[in-house]
């Protein structure tokens, strides 16, 4: 079927007005890499940011296994029942649109994917984690102008998924297990430093104790390396302990600067775009791209100096 | 006096011989940007790098006041003592040749300043730390070459300046001193992760019981948040417990594949060049500098997007 041309005044009117429909064909339209697309969806976003909502916007990330989704679904319910609107969207450069990742997701947020007060949309597959990144952003300004007044980004952590993550949203959940003595294990390097706010998940059946256990013991550490996180715990699949969990998290967002910190993330985007597109260059080139392996090979036989093969790569850059 | 100009040949016999002002001139020519300076380096390196010496290599860092420069000169004293040639170099971008951190440094390592076999350099004053760490790793080269074979990197904690020493040396180490309750406070976030071996200073006197009930509590807060870093305690002043310190770096640097970790050094340092000079290449432009305050106010303002601006920048540097 052939769509009508993306109309920017009716796209905004409708966007606005909640149209899921609308809001699916915009977040396609900045997930784009066409140029004209890309213009497109500048004008729109540009449009959109006039609408100012005081959306909560939280991060949510944990290792495998840590039960996100169950645990996403669970609190988006709640959220809804007491009135919100919420939306769900990821950050996982390692997914493809066909990929088992998206199904699952889908397939688990069984609660949040029937209600038609929630909207959940798979991470954008568009390669790189900067561009991934880009995408959700601009779909978190599409989601919060059609009145979804809780965003929830969840991060698979792979590579610096968790980061980009952090940097976009207000307050970052990190979700973990009680695994006696090595409470973080698997945790990514760094991500425990992003994390405001930490929540021993499972906490269930005869695993409570151990949870509970798991969360003094974790915030005992935390407090005796000089951070002041709160841990606690709950059970996603029990529906125990997360309203104890969103308090914290309103706890911590009211503790912040949020305009102060919203204009800043939004000039760190910018930087952080510049940056991405001028390493993109470098790691597209042809040129770079062949003369790597020898120049590589040269610095490891210990043949060539790291600056004089920077000067060869940087050469080989300027000549594409 | 006019110099004789600088033969690689001769540089290089003289160098390996051990010659001091040989060693200094190859240094201050290593960190000249001077394009014919650089050219002459680079061949300077490449043919000292030939011999493949294996020399210790460890960085040390720590919050001002933990007892750095106290610490080098005494654990320097005692391996000069034990027979070994040691060098300290320092990482420190925010140095400058006149200024106050490098007399210091000079003036609190008495024992070492005075030794024939111990060579300290302050740290390089080439502005942005790419520029000093690429110096400061350059010099090592020609230390290495010049038959020291413990080379102590110093860092000031200023920055970035952690990583790039991390990623120089084989071992971290990480100073800091007994607070109760706080033991890590003023420790830069990300420091931590770094940090191979942990030495709590300053533990003498009445401070000694504190100090080693801080090294306790803080290696059982790493060990349950997933780290097997080694907690010492030691005193730089009364020189107890350095013996166990550098037992504690050998060990970890036993436990590497030296020559697989060296080789990846020497890659990502290639490549860390070629992102920090394309980089540097945003930062100085003049036409980007001269945007970017307009840019960013309306990116505050919300009158234009990340993505927008970005690209306004992007294109800005290309008229560069």
């Amino acid at each position: 079927p052939t769509r009508p041309p993306f109309d920017l005044d009716q796209a905004t009117e409708q966007i606005r007005a909640g149209s899921r429909a609308w809001i699916a064909r915009a977040i396609t339209l900045v997930e784009s890499t066409r140029p004209d697309h890309r213009r497109l969806a500048q004008e729109l976003l540009a449009q959109l940011a006039h609408t100012a909502p005081s959306t909560v916007r939280l991060g949510v990330s944990g290792v495998p296994g840590a039960g996100k989704s169950t645990f996403i679904n669970a609190l988006g319910g709640r959220l809804i029942d007491a009135g919100h609107a919420v939306a769900v969207l990821a950050v996982d450069p390692s997914s493809t649109r066909t990929g088992g990742s998206i199904l699952g997701d889908k397939t688990r947020m069984t609660r949040l994917a029937a209600d038609p007060r929630a909207f959940v949309r798979p991470s954008p597959s568009a390669g790189t984690l900067g561009g991934v990144a880009k995408a959700t952003r601009e779909a978190m300004v599409v989601l919060e102008a059609a009145g979804y007044d809780v965003v929830i980004v969840e991060t698979v952590g792979v590579g610096q998924s968790e980061t980009a993550v952090a940097e976009m949203v207000d307050t970052f959940l990190l979700l973990t297990l009680a695994r006696s003595g090595d409470q973080l294990q698997g945790i990514k390097k760094g991500v425990l430093e992003l994390a405001d706010v930490i929540a021993v998940n499972k906490a269930d059946g005869k695993h409570e104790t151990e949870a509970w256990k798991a969360a003094r013991e974790l915030s005992g550490a935390l407090h005796l390396l000089g951070a002041s996180t709160g841990v606690l715990t709950c059970s996603a699949q029990e529906g125990t302990g997360l309203d104890e969990v969103w308090a914290q998290v309103l706890r911590h967002r009211q503790g912040l600067d949020l305009t102060a910190k919203r204009r800043e993330q939004l000039i760190g985007w910018t930087w952080s775009m510049v940056r991405d597109t001028l390493l993109d260059q470098l790691r597209e080139s042809p040129a770079v791209r062949e003369l790597t392996p020898a120049v590589e090979a040269q610095v490891r036989a210990g043949e060539l100096t790291p600056a004089s093969a920077a000067e060869q790569i940087l050469q080989a850059l300027r000549r594409t």
